[in-house]
């Protein structure tokens, strides 16, 4: 574990990049020889690109514990799999085993209502004061913006699928 | 090489990810089979933590060519620096080797005057078709604004700097 205080990072906001700044956030981690764990709330079985990274990348983990986008399948599957990922971040933060953990798009499940706000504010209670505890997610609430050391706003300036391109490999996925 | 359109991709604003985001999109392109190289614009050779990452990933390449942070030392030495960037950008980029480039903090050099925001509009108009560039830095120029197809602004929301928190090994370096 690191001597130096552990921060709560939120990067929060409409834009691209909440995701990729959390993964960009991990390796660096790793690269200083930290481990770290990323937790992935609605994300599915899809394969994304970081999902090769830890193959090659000891003390990096990445868990996709989601169903998939939330808008498609039965509800009750979502919030299961939302409670379930929440039970295993839970367990995790408290083990302190990891230097970092990244609980991602984990504010998106508080917002379609799979967790509530006192969920996550929960976790940030529990974490080891060393470690590094990353939330992403669009519309943060105020509370946990207040408890927060870090928070960045993604903001859409321009987006490719507004001018009919669509969804690219090695950017969106 | 993808068959896939390539984007014109900026990250800009005065918040904490940009880099972190380009590091994370480059680690899932390169998930995605690409080859991505990594320009620095301004970073010269301190240890950060992404800096190990190019060993363990093949075809995966970082290159730090700047001097350090630009309102220390030899003014002349920076703007060699940039200068010299720029020529190798301008040759990867021409030398359809990549399916990723990444600039990194090439917008803060033209607005420390180290090039000229024409010098930067220019590599994007040399960009093989399927190549996706990446152009980070704060106060991205209008004129850059308008030939990117994907453009998220990092809007500092909190920072730990202003409470009184230090620089935090695996999360700023």
């Amino acid at each position: 574990m690191s001597k130096e205080k552990g921060l709560v990072i939120v990067f929060t906001g409409n834009g691209k990049g909440k995701t990729t700044a959390s993964l960009g956030m991990a390796v660096r981690a790793w690269g200083q020889g930290m481990k770290v764990l990323m937790l992935q709330f609605i994300k599915g079985d899809m394969v994304y690109g970081e999902l090769k990274l830890p193959d090659k990348l000891e003390d990096f983990e990445i868990r996709p514990l989601g169903e998939g986008f939330t808008n498609t399948g039965d509800p009750n599957k979502h919030i299961q799999a939302a409670r379930s990922a929440l039970d295993i971040a839970r367990k995790e933060i408290a083990s302190s085993k990891w230097d970092m953990i990244i609980l991602d798009e984990i504010i998106y499940a508080a917002g379609f209502k799979l967790l509530s706000e006192d969920d996550i504010l929960d976790l940030i209670k529990i974490k080891p004061v060393n470690m590094h505890l990353v939330l992403t997610g669009r519309d943060a609430p105020r509370r946990l913006i207040d408890q927060a050391d870090l928070v960045t706003e993604m903001k859409e300036v321009k987006h490719p699928y507004s001018q009919g391109i669509k969804a690219q490999k090695g950017v969106e996925y």
